[in-house]
């Protein structure tokens, strides 16, 4: 066996057959297609996220064989991969992989959805090629480490050798063409985090990008167009440019036995991370002693220091961000509306209920829970009712992460949530793009969503 | 006034009148305009080219306000920037700034024009943008540093800066907008030179990338969407990035009084570099002693250790590529054809005559020479005639650098002979071109070229 992981990757990512992917895996990859779907239109009527969009069906053809999600026009694949793209990563509820800190529905999904309506594929096709782009664009995030991240969003550059191996699958790319189009996806990678420091909107161009370039990357491969054929760990590639921790071997991790896709986290709460523990275990809780809000008189949540250092000084959150690291909003949100979702931030971080839920909210510092932080983000909370019960729940993992995650329900009820947050869709319309997915394997053409 | 070097860049950038520019310095972005024009030409029919142009002819429209030079086909601005772009760079006849190693025409001009014809701009407008479009890119190349050079393609990363500056010059942009747009822009800024070690296609897809990524840039910051404030030297920059000698003074270095533009280099001969100082000496020589080919018995080129440790080894060059590295050939052609341009090297590199008046050629290392190098590529040469006359010429300064630049009947020749290279244009196409350039700065709007 070679010891060249970028030959082992572009292999694998040029000869992935559907049947070689686990029953579980390819269900889990379902999951996070309808996930990402509903993200996107989360996205509608954001301004950058419009922006870009009128930007690209402005320099694009008006009509063509890929779907824009937000306004369900149609134009080239490039167009509707770079749109789609801006859109999934706006509302932040689209996926992540805890391990290589990386967004791949965002990048994945879009351009390979575009392409595969472009090209008449199946939807087997659809979900190999997103598979494809998953295995490939999180071992990538993985090789280039955390000194990367300090300074690229690894979501940009990483993500745009994700969208070329998607996209390349489809367009059956062999081995020899992929590894051109790793390399010139990773000439083109790029997204610097300096834009936070002013709350900027490169976010949505940074997932249009990567989708944009890796796209453009697969179909010059697929032309004859060469590229780098180390673009990885060559003396000028990636890693020489933009890591000083990047472990080569990581590229070819557990090919063809661990599935990167299958570790990839939903987010369930719309609130900062350091909240989950404790909301998963009140939610637990209350639905496991039948408890309703108003029968709350006093919740305490153990935490890690972490969570006291960013969440306390939060006590009166007077904007919906600020609401999100308020962890007696967010319980109360979950305790009164059953949800911490985008639509219960906007409406009603500051009923009068949800107020008064959250100042019975306490934190301390709990020694196990210290302990295990970060490696496990253990919930556990204390309640005392107003009869007087003393009550506990405890939550091993955080909702949405492999070992708790969502159920089909869960990811359902999530989705109309989604589409309902900004208008992107009916519940009927979406009653009907869920059944589109589950059924995709089976999908002969990759069909026409929200038609 | 403030200290904070972006912000004055921007605020150059948006605020550059036409009439603020010196005669000569728009004299010689009519120079460059015409050189650039030339050599996107000679891209026509190049495999890397075509491909690309291809593919964005395929994701774009049809039809639009747009010129792709090669094909004479419209489409919108991004897809002929892009287009353009990929084309200018393949013959490498395109102009170089020393100081920063930046190709700044590649860059500029493609989507300087593309948004010129969009917009119906004048022609003033057209060269007001592109000097602005100089100016920063030079800059930014300059603040990157020679560490940057070392991994990353300049032409490529600063590219992206410069082209947005066009652009958004273009578009009239506001100094806020124009710095969001460079936030944009280099948030998208990318060009790895790994591409080299097995003669890739990248070069080509790096301008390209530069050109649709700053002209994406410039189009969302006129619809309001914003860009990191510190995007070159913020903590999570490009220099943070990509950068280990970085200075934030030359972003700003002399703006209004130094013109880069005016710095920028032409290449003349298509062969290396190290040819060029004696190749215009013999020139030279041959022009003022009225001297053939066939009366040359013996040449003695006075070179630098560089150039023996180059070109010495090359004694019987094999291929067109080859034979750009053989003094004897580069002074052969000069010779025999009066010229070493693409078409003499594609046609004649192993001619009998250029043959047998490389045999003529020899090398010595001259102390002069090579201690003026590299601050000074110093061209001698000593000419032994048939009939026993010894000769000597020299230059001081290589053909098409700013102090020896060409002259506008030199210029003419050039992109005559560029355009013929491949089939680009007539000679009476070029003709028309050529006037249509020199009117560029009273044309009430930017003609279509080659109609």
């Amino acid at each position: 066996m070679t010891t060249d992981t970028t030959a082992q990757l572009a292999q694998f990512a040029a000869s992935l057959k559907f049947s070689d992917i686990p029953a579980p895996v390819l269900r889990r990859a379902e999951d996070l297609y309808l996930d990402w779907f509903a993200s996107a239109l989360a996205g509608k009527g954001a301004r950058p996220v419009e922006s870009i969009t009128r930007f690209m069906r402005r320099m694009g053809p008006d009509s063509g064989p890929s779907q824009i999600l937000i306004d369900r026009s149609s134009s080239s694949p490039l167009v509707a991969a770079v749109a789609n793209a801006a859109a999934s990563h706006f509302a932040e509820q689209d996926d992540v992989h805890n391990g290589s800190v990386f967004h791949p529905a965002a990048v994945v999904f879009p351009p390979a959805l575009a392409v595969a309506q472009a090209i008449g594929a199946s939807g087997a096709d659809l979900l190999t090629a997103s598979v494809v782009g998953y295995e490939v664009g999180i071992r990538v995030g993985e090789f280039l480490g955390r000194s990367h991240y300090r300074i690229f969003h690894t979501t940009g550059t990483a993500g745009t050798i994700a969208a070329a191996a998607a996209v390349g699958w489809l367009l059956k790319l062999d081995a020899t063409q992929m590894r051109h189009a790793f390399g010139s996806a990773g000439t083109q990678a790029a997204g610097l985090w300096e834009f936070l420091r002013t709350a900027a909107d490169s976010k949505q161009l940074h997932t249009a990008h990567a989708a944009g370039a890796g796209l453009t990357a697969a179909y010059l491969a697929a032309d004859g167009f060469t590229g780098a054929q180390a673009i990885f760990d060559g003396k000028q590639g990636m890693a020489a440019g933009m890591s000083s921790d990047s472990d080569a071997a990581k590229l070819a991790d557990g090919l063809g036995q661990r599935w990167a896709l299958a570790e990839t986290s939903f987010k369930y709460h719309a609130s900062c991370r350091h909240t989950h523990p404790a909301a998963d275990a009140l939610q637990t809780l209350m639905r496991e002693h039948r408890i309703a809000a108003d029968q709350v008189a006093k919740v305490v949540t153990q935490v890690h220091q972490g969570a006291i250092d960013v969440l306390g000084p939060v006590v009166d959150p007077q904007t919906v961000h600020q609401a999100k690291f308020s962890m007696g909003t967010v319980l109360g949100l979950v305790a009164v509306k059953g949800f911490a979702g985008l639509t219960e931030f906007d409406a009603d971080y500051k009923a009068a209920p949800v107020v008064a839920f959250r100042d019975k909210v306490s934190m301390v510092l709990d020694a196990e829970v210290d302990t295990a932080y970060p490696a496990r983000w253990i919930g556990k909370v204390q309640v005392t009712t107003t009869d007087g019960r003393q009550l506990a729940a405890r939550v091993d993992e955080p909702k949405g992460d492999p070992g708790n995650t969502l159920s089909r329900a869960e990811l359902e009820d999530k989705a109309q949530r989604l589409a309902a947050y900004r208008g992107g869709a009916t519940a009927a319309e979406m009653q009907t793009v869920i059944q589109q997915v589950w059924g995709l394997a089976q999908a002969t053409t990759v069909p026409r969503f929200l038609a």
